[in-house]
């Protein structure tokens, strides 16, 4: 790729990004548009319009995204986005450090160098402009790599120093936020996990009860044994199904009453498969005597779920918050696999599934997936490194000799060579979340939370494996083969060599990204466009229009492995072609203020975890670091430099670092520390609102039915009279 | 060595045993020397001579320690003293179930082989009797080595059954001792260290109440904040030796008025250093005014370390046990290094100095001190392989020529050949424990039971690497030092190719251990000669006389690791050359019954952990089956066994095991379960006593100090009246 493709890359992808900008700018003035680009402040009860009226200028959301500070986030959008921007100004922090150093330094060293036989660093032989500013132009063994080796130190120690005040600072956000007066309804409750079997005589409900009864006498509130609720979701969703039918239904008949004949229209439904077969019936009658039918069937269903589908999982609440935070982090039976207590997570994010999976099976469930990531990420590898090894035009023209003279146009070949490898690696990382979300809850993790993280964590190793090391090895696939079939032990070495040859090939990827990626984020096109034909052709009643424009989440399991990638690129890179670095300033400043306008006015955040990600964050970040130095390390010996060896305490320090701050921090992002759980309480709860809250509303009754005391909600335990 | 010589050392140590145990018999019936050989009956204050009158059979103490239950042994003994029964049990239930298989079939398969070329097993060229029956005299590539390969199998499996269900016994075993009815006074409080810097305008005290008031503001007790006890502590022992030595001269001058004439010659003394120099006085007026001069010295003192030498360290009491042991195990403060938390050990063991130390002080001495154990073993690898090859008499004979003549003399050349090197061995071995047990006390350990655990697991490691693989491979030294030079990575065949050879020595330093070690250690004969010498020319008050008795603990820092060097001398060669087995059984066999003998009879311990121990007997247990395993893998090798990596499978096994056993059972170990804890009490302790039990004497003051709030131990603090 020569220079003026990567221009008529990086100029066509502004374009774009201008263009969704303004159109963003139009789009969002319109109030019938209000609930696609502010259903955040609508959700939350504010004035979607609050500051729109008083400016027309396009840039006003920079504005506003500037001055809005963590206390605003925290608000909007909860912990978990404030340390998201946490960790973006974290990452931001050390590519402009690293930049302020490198870039003045480092490029006219590099310019200025005599520069190396053609031979050595490019194969193809086309010497270009963006490679004379790289580390690739500083030829072997020079003593101007010391710069080099300097600025790699530089960057590992703004790292450090950054990532120290980031874990600090989130670590206080955590315990401000648990600190809070504002009773959190978890906060009084554990989740119980491998009961044993229910002893002789007695039931689940009675056998927990008296467990924990006996070692809070004082403290302990309620127990909630978890139930078996497939059937009785089943016949609840059906219900709820023919309740949305029936007001659709109603509607359609109350419009038809305006539109057509004064007596309307009353609409019909055919009573099979899906409503397409079957017998045709008046469809508002059908569905209430479905819903007559169904409530009872519910309610019998409910109370036999409730007796006899007791699982061995529970839900413990205490009336106060510092009993509840020290039991989840104590041993309860002499056996780990046993009584198994964790701080209960909020009710909207528990995995009711996963609940009665017993210890053992949650840990061989877990290796066997270890195993499944760890042969997807080695099988993928053959595709990408295929694709990306097709996808220069050279191996093309290689392959399919009858494109030749397609591709040989200047215009069509300066478009391809920008785009066709980038968008063929978009398009692919886009198929691969589902599965590892997917494989994730197959784990047995109990809340919605945690499967993020481990999707995340599992899609980081993916992205890094095989887009960056399976890409910068595979742009010279063909070529290379040969080499690491006869010795494996060269890959290191090997990568060292290829890196600056994809140096172009990933800031093309980096500002497609943060361009393209970023424009369509702001002004939501896609979700605009879904939301006006679903409002045009399907939604008739409040909840289903409600539904069209509900805005999701901000999806950390797919957007923190995609920056991390970014910033695996950059930092590589960083101290190679230092050109890149300017590039991840943009992507990770620009990153900060789009999320910053989405998180304030568009995501609603599906679940708190009060920062648990960050640790996952900080030790992805670190393994970036890490395996920057590794790259350093092989591409110094690469350019047979005799100090290379000055390198190897950088890793070791990272290593230790990473030791250290897990060991000071780490434990209370695990639990609650019990300083923290016992601030005052603006008021105590009702703790039968607190208990409520976690029934899933397929098994609350509006009845009563306290008096059933082997119930797996009842209140009443009959412990004192069993023997 | 030949067999003749192997003969002559076993006969030798099986006579002194039996002189020995008839010793014991004779001895231990007469009155005077109950004391030596009952303290621990006598201090518990039982009848020492019951069953004793009953029998004059020398057998009988056998019968006793046969008769005996676990349920004695912790009644008398504590549970420490009973899981290290159960580790013997374990590793004798080992040894018995591998000798069972072993030697009715590997012997026959081995003493009819056709052996092999003396060139290739044993470079001396002499073939003697005991390497006819090892697997040396199987000639490589054999078939017949399928069965040693199954006997390899047949014990890592029986070594993996025993050990399982000797780690849910010793589970069942603490959890009993932990749940018992009898309040103890260690399960009421916890130990709080790292305290941050006291905030202005507080005391440390009232900083360590408010704090945990404000967590359990229901449950706390009273706190005790650790003061520098230092001087205190000198001028307290100070007075208690004055007023030792005062009942002496009192008793002295008593004994006078009888003996002498009937007024008494009043004792003297003299005022300089140890009584020997200075002035002459009169002892009994001089003690009397040294002891009136420190009493208000002592109290003055009391009160300035009470007042002004607090600590950032501090006890804290709760009234009641589940509080105490969820406290132990919760996250306090958010940072791991600020207010840690554990679980309080008993007062008799608390290790005062090291209390103070904070978190980062310790973490740096551990590493640190594991530094300085690595040098240690790795310098006294030398001495030790030296040692080894000089006492062999071929090489004493080469280096020393002129001992040549007395060498060679036949009787002087066998009791030489049996016992040089083994005793040299021995007296090495016991110069290291002490300076080990310095070390781990210096980690800043806050208890002598983990003190202990710590040193007993340096002083393992130290050994196998030592005497195992030292002597091992050193008794080839000057032979293969060539081949170590060459290339370190042939030390595993290199040590699979040695251990044959080294078979014989092994067997004679495993019969001399268990006949001389036991032998002395059943007769006490060391114990009784200084006990009566003492007695006649030292002790004249009752104190001195018990002094002189005290018969101290089972000292597992020594005990432990020398029990599993046998283990892994024997499992090692077990295979190879099963008559070793036989040798391992006695040497654990007897070691019971000894020391149940021992543990009934004899010592008191100086502690209870409530089988703390057992998880580092467990994992070293383990490290020794794994070393066996891959020794077998080695030596196999050396065979040119074709189907070698049959036993790969075996490591990875228990690997798994370990990692499967204490992810299940270590925790409980770590901390008390709360549904231990919270069993029912049979009275609930008077809190104020259970305080002053941890009240080191030098601190105790008689009068009661309670209003002094600012004191480290008072009980009113100031909370609510500071802002």
């Amino acid at each position: 790729m020569d220079f003026s493709s990567f221009l008529t890359s990086l100029g066509t992808s502004f374009v774009i990004f201008l263009v969704l900008m303004f159109l963003f700018t139009w789009l969002s003035r319109r109030p019938g548009n209000f609930v696609v680009y502010y259903p955040n402040r609508i959700l939350k009860g504010l004035d979607p319009y609050e500051g729109i009226r008083l400016t027309r200028n396009p840039f006003a959301w920079i504005r506003e995204a500037l001055a809005s500070t963590e206390a605003d986030v925290i608000n909007m959008s909860g912990v978990d986005s404030a340390v998201y921007f946490v960790f973006l100004t974290t990452v931001l922090g050390i590519l402009v450090l690293a930049g302020l150093l490198l870039l003045p330094v480092l490029l006219p060293i590099a310019a200025t160098s005599p520069g190396v036989k053609a031979d050595n660093t490019t194969s193809e032989g086309s010497f270009n402009d963006i490679d004379k500013l790289s580390m690739g132009h500083i030829e072997v063994k020079s003593p101007r790599l010391w710069a080099f080796v300097a600025a790699t130190y530089w960057i590992s120690f703004v790292a450090y120093c950054l990532l120290w005040k980031a874990y600090k600072h989130v670590s206080n956000l955590r315990a401000a936020a648990l600190m809070s007066p504002d009773a959190k309804h978890e906060q009084f409750g554990v989740l119980v996990r491998d009961i044993p079997p229910v002893p002789e005589g007695q039931t689940r409900k009675e056998q927990v009860d008296s467990y924990f009864k006996s070692i809070y006498p004082d403290t302990f509130y309620r127990s909630m044994v978890v139930t078996d609720g497939k059937k009785v979701n089943k016949i609840y969703d059906e219900l709820e199904g023919y309740k949305k039918k029936l007001e659709r239904a109603e509607i359609i008949y109350a419009e038809s009453k305006q539109t057509s004949s004064p007596e309307g229209t009353r609409p019909t439904t055919k009573t099979g498969f899906l409503g397409l077969v079957g017998k045709k019936v008046d469809a508002i009658e059908y569905y209430d005597e479905k819903i007559k039918e169904l409530i009872p069937k519910l309610e019998a269903e409910r109370k036999v779920t409730l007796k006899e589908k007791q699982q061995c999982s529970a839900l413990i609440f205490f009336t106060d918050r510092v009993t509840a935070s020290s039991a989840a982090q104590s041993l309860h039976a002499t056996m780990v696999d046993t009584w198994t207590v964790m701080n209960a997570p909020e009710p909207r994010q528990l995995i009711w599934t996963n609940l009665p999976k017993n210890f053992h099976e949650r840990e061989m469930r877990q290796y066997v997936i270890y195993f499944i990531v760890f042969l997807t990420i080695f099988f993928y590898m053959i595709p990408i490194g295929l694709i990306s090894a097709l996808t220069t035009l050279e191996n093309l023209k290689k392959l399919l000799p009858f494109l030749k003279p397609v591709v040989d146009q200047k215009e069509i070949k300066t478009v391809l060579e920008a785009y066709l490898p980038q968008l063929a690696l978009i398009i692919f990382m886009a198929l691969l979340p589902k599965f590892l979300l997917f494989l994730s809850k197959k784990e047995g993790i109990p809340t919605q939370s945690h499967v993020e993280r481990a999707a995340s964590g599992k899609f980081f190793y993916f992205s890094v494996l095989n887009v960056f090391i399976g890409v910068t090895i595979g742009s010279t696939l063909f070529t290379t083969m040969k080499v690491i079939l006869k010795d494996t032990g060269k890959i290191v070495p090997l990568l060292g060599a290829s890196l600056p040859k994809s140096a172009t090939f990933f800031l093309t990827f980096v500002a497609l990204k943060f361009f393209v990626g970023y424009g369509l984020e702001l002004s939501r096109i896609v979700p605009l466009i879904i939301f006006h034909l679903k409002k045009k052709y399907l939604c008739k009643t409040e909840a289903e229009l409600k539904e069209a424009w509900a805005p999701g989440h901000l999806g950390y399991a797919t957007r923190v492995p995609g920056d991390l990638l970014i910033l695996t690129i950059v930092l590589c890179y960083s101290v190679i072609a230092p050109l890149i670095i300017p590039f991840g300033v943009v992507y990770f400043g620009l990153g900060w203020l789009v999320l910053r306008n989405q998180a304030l006015k568009v995501y609603v955040p599906s679940y708190e975890s009060y920062g648990r990600m960050w640790p996952h964050m900080y030790k992805r970040i670190m393994t970036t670091v890490i395996l920057f130095q590794a790259t350093m390390l092989g591409y110094f010996a690469v350019k047979q430099f005799y100090y290379t060896p000055i390198l190897i305490p950088l890793p070791i320090l990272s290593f230790i670092f990473v030791f250290i701050c897990q060991k000071k921090f780490y434990r209370f992002f695990q639990s609650t520390a019990l300083e923290v759980a016992s601030r005052e309480l603006k008021e105590k709860p009702n703790m039968e609102v607190v208990f409520q809250s976690f029934v899933p509303p397929s098994l609350s009754s509006e009845k009563g039915d306290e008096d059933q005391y082997e119930d797996a909600l009842s209140h009443v335990s009959r412990t004192g009279s069993t023997v």
